[in-house]
């Protein structure tokens, strides 16, 4: 078929029934030439097969002088038709991938989606809504409305008149938590604890806000009375629900507390944490999460969704209205009055894909309670596989899992100990990495209360479909490649 | 099939290929029945659908007090599974979007997207790398390297060393432009054309800069000699290379040499013309360009990609270093010494789609000669269309196009004169937005210099497979509406 068919329109389905089997079966070839969680070789040698692919696809370039000279910056100027780019690259992309289907792809809080959310993606992105007026996304914008209600509610089962917005992650939603504090008020001062994500201190930078007052940690957990001494009508507090390092939940009653009586504001980064609340069992560890003014959700995570999946949740809708703006274009005022629902207000972007679609056809594919399951195997598998830890000879345990995170350390790198340990235990990760048997994660973090940070080893747990004893096999190996990273003449009395 | 069955992994594109197809099915009966470029009947119309469609679906949904009580904010708890949720979302979709896939639908910078880019999503989707750490996305983070190194030597032919980095689109791109700005001199401040996109305000209000001062324009066009009183070394000029409204360019060398002596920065918003830029023909318009300090671009306009895919390039790569964040468990420095490259400085998100991906394999499909035939072919089709608007009798012509904006005026509207006549510009489109027979855009423009703004119509073609003559019935329709419209009592010589 030509390469330049369209996804829409009539004949926009039967093209893309052409096109998509090509790109699955390179995919699955892909997938069985990886044969892992991860190709192995490391950035050297993923580097070295895409210039080999490329060799394959043998396409002219061009430099600024349009001669036809090869130059390896320059995009070919020549195609190669959509089924041979599509075979090519999608299988590339799959033997090159670190695969979150893979169960010993356990590194970071990166998902395995659901295929039912990524067929409905495809019709997303044939039809091809942006979401910034009515006009480029009649049935989207509304679909979306009822989604966003709904999470709105999830997060907010009491208030009066919550209201959600989709974000592109938690990144973009912990700013947005931070831009309205500051658009009700310009001195807002950003605190959180020592436990908080990266994108905080970002978001405060990017809005040209004061950088965030820290407070300390015990446990990877915000101290509740380290706000006292700090809070003042001007904070905005960031607490975590589900850290990254351990999946540790803030006690959030005490912080909504010490923020009422201080007049500060409460936001809420539950990306991680958020959706427990899809479980009955599970959500009593979310409580407190409705006394905060705003809430960080991603779906992306826990949720199953393709990245991206965030959403932003307010107590008080109108505290949305801070994002409104005019685009004659987009929202006129008199086509707003004629009934045209203004679309630009629901993000900072304009134009946006329409990622409500395929999280709200998860939602009714599974139901809230069929995500809460999922949510609560992934739990629990991960506090079968810290019992597995805390019971192996080669391996000592953080702590108890509050959500799906298992922090561990080989016992061969405390023997080590201080900096020779945390090198070793970076060794380990990459080690494992290179050679293609496992992603698992890192994390700095304190032995005890006021300890220093040492180096300790993550499984971040979000296959759905896992049990224990998959993990067991990943553990060994650990323990192992410590023993074998041990620096000559020491030797482990467990790996060896 | 399991409404929780994965897309990665082993059995992946298997499940992917049983799913895909039921939406494929559901889209091609949604587009049937909804029979033009848009539902009929407007907002009301298409929010009394998705009601009738939940009825349908006959979930239980459940209030915050567990009971199974319905609630119309609330999420579904239960599931219908994956393939009814599929068939349901996917016709619903399809019906009740306004498809740029049909030729009326034609009033935005909103593109149909090409077969390929979607087909290559779904193994993105799948795969799920996430941008943000290279064991998230080994070979991904590779070929995105590859294409944005691309797109910057398209933008900078003749720099040093250029580099580029994917956003969300002309929006965060612009907002790239000014922070970068903001972060090699905080006292930054804005200067742009009456023609620049609102994203240029808002960007400022974001980063906490200071509103823009915006100097005039004539004929839609930034008038050079306007900036010359304005500009001081901490100006940062966006200028535009294809307005939103218009499509016009403004004079980028006469710009680039008023900010190079006084010594101003300059970041060129070419969201919409950037890509031509792959046609020899209409890449002269393109001149002075790459005399910007960086360059908005959107693969989701001409690139016939699905949004989003935005672009920034900067003409020195090291500026980007204003990007740089670590993060301990994503880009420790000793991983990124041990040679795992260092992702999260590509971007202000986090987590992050490889939208690159799509985009790599379109330009493979294709290569940059058949996406600049593509620009030229919708920038011709247009030139026609003007044409045809010249030579209407009951229509008016803004001015002959310079990429694919055609900007014309019912004459009728011009009779009733002042608001009167606005407002029935406003309405014509609105009718025809309602009819479901056409979507069309709007832009306030002034007729000549100097005078004041009234309303036109705008057609934006990014259809690349029409011709003229496929919108002589809409030409026709437009005129014969605005005849409708006239306010009783009164009637049109030419509609009548």
């Amino acid at each position: 078929m030509r390469a330049d068919g369209l996804a829409g329109g009539e004949g926009g389905a039967d093209r893309l029934g052409e096109l998509i089997p090509v790109a699955l079966r390179a995919m699955a070839a892909g997938v069985a030439e990886r044969g892992g969680p991860v190709p192995a070789g490391g950035p050297a040698a993923v580097a070295a097969a895409l210039v080999a692919e490329r060799g394959e696809l043998g396409q002219v370039t061009a430099g600024a002088d349009g001669t036809g000279r090869t130059s390896p910056a320059a995009l070919p100027r020549t195609g190669v038709g959509a089924e041979a780019a599509l075979e090519h690259l999608s299988r590339l992309l799959a033997a090159g991938s670190a695969d979150p289907g893979d169960p010993a792809c356990a590194a970071h809080l990166h998902c395995p989606p659901l295929a039912v959310s990524v067929a409905a993606d495809v019709v997303a992105s044939a039809l091809n809504p942006s979401m910034d007026s009515w006009d480029q996304a009649p049935v989207a914008s509304e679909l979306e409305r009822e989604f966003t209600a709904g999470i709105a509610r999830l997060c907010y089962p009491r208030a009066g008149n919550p209201d959600a917005v989709v974000t592109t992650g938690g990144t973009e939603s912990n700013l947005l938590g931070l831009l309205l504090a500051r658009e009700r008020n310009p001195r807002a001062q950003p605190v959180c604890g020592a436990n908080a994500h990266h994108s905080v201190a970002r978001a405060a930078w990017l809005l040209g806000l004061p950088a965030p007052i820290v407070v300390p940690c015990a446990g990877d957990r915000l101290v509740p009375g380290a706000l006292a001494g700090v809070l003042t009508p001007d904070s905005v507090v960031v607490a975590t629900a589900g850290t990254t390092n351990t999946g540790t939940l803030d006690p959030l009653p005490e912080i909504a507390g010490i923020c009422r009586r201080h007049g500060a504001r409460l936001h809420v980064d539950a990306a991680y944490g958020g959706m427990a609340l899809c479980s009955e069992s599970l959500k009593p560890r979310l409580d407190g999460l409705d006394l905060a003014d705003s809430v960080a959700l991603d779906l992306h995570k826990f949720g199953w969704q393709p990245v991206a999946a965030g959403l932003f949740a307010a107590r008080e809708a109108a505290e949305l209205a801070a994002l409104t703006v005019r685009a004659e274009y987009l929202n006129a005022d008199d086509d707003t009055e004629a009934g045209l629902p203004d679309l630009l207000g629901r993000s900072i972007r304009t134009s946006r894909r329409p990622d409500a679609f395929r999280m709200a056809v998860t939602v009714h594919a599974l139901g809230t309670d069929g995500l809460g399951a999922l949510v609560e195997r992934c739990c629990a598998t991960a506090t079968e596989v810290a019992r597995l830890v805390d019971g192996h000879p080669g391996l000592r345990l953080w702590g108890a899992p509050e959500l799906s995170t298992v922090v561990l350390r080989p016992v061969v790198a405390d023997e080590a100990g201080g900096a020779a340990g945390d090198e070793l235990v970076a060794r380990v990760r990459r080690a494992l990495l290179e050679a293609g048997t496992a992603v698992i994660g890192r994390a700095a973090l304190p032995a005890g209360p006021g300890g220093e940070n040492r180096l300790w080893l993550k499984l971040t747990l979000l296959h759905p479909h896992t049990t224990a004893e998959d993990y067991r096999p990943l553990l060994d190996r650990i323990a192992a490649t410590a023993g074998a990273e041990l620096p000559a003449g020491r030797e482990s009395p467990v790996a060896s």
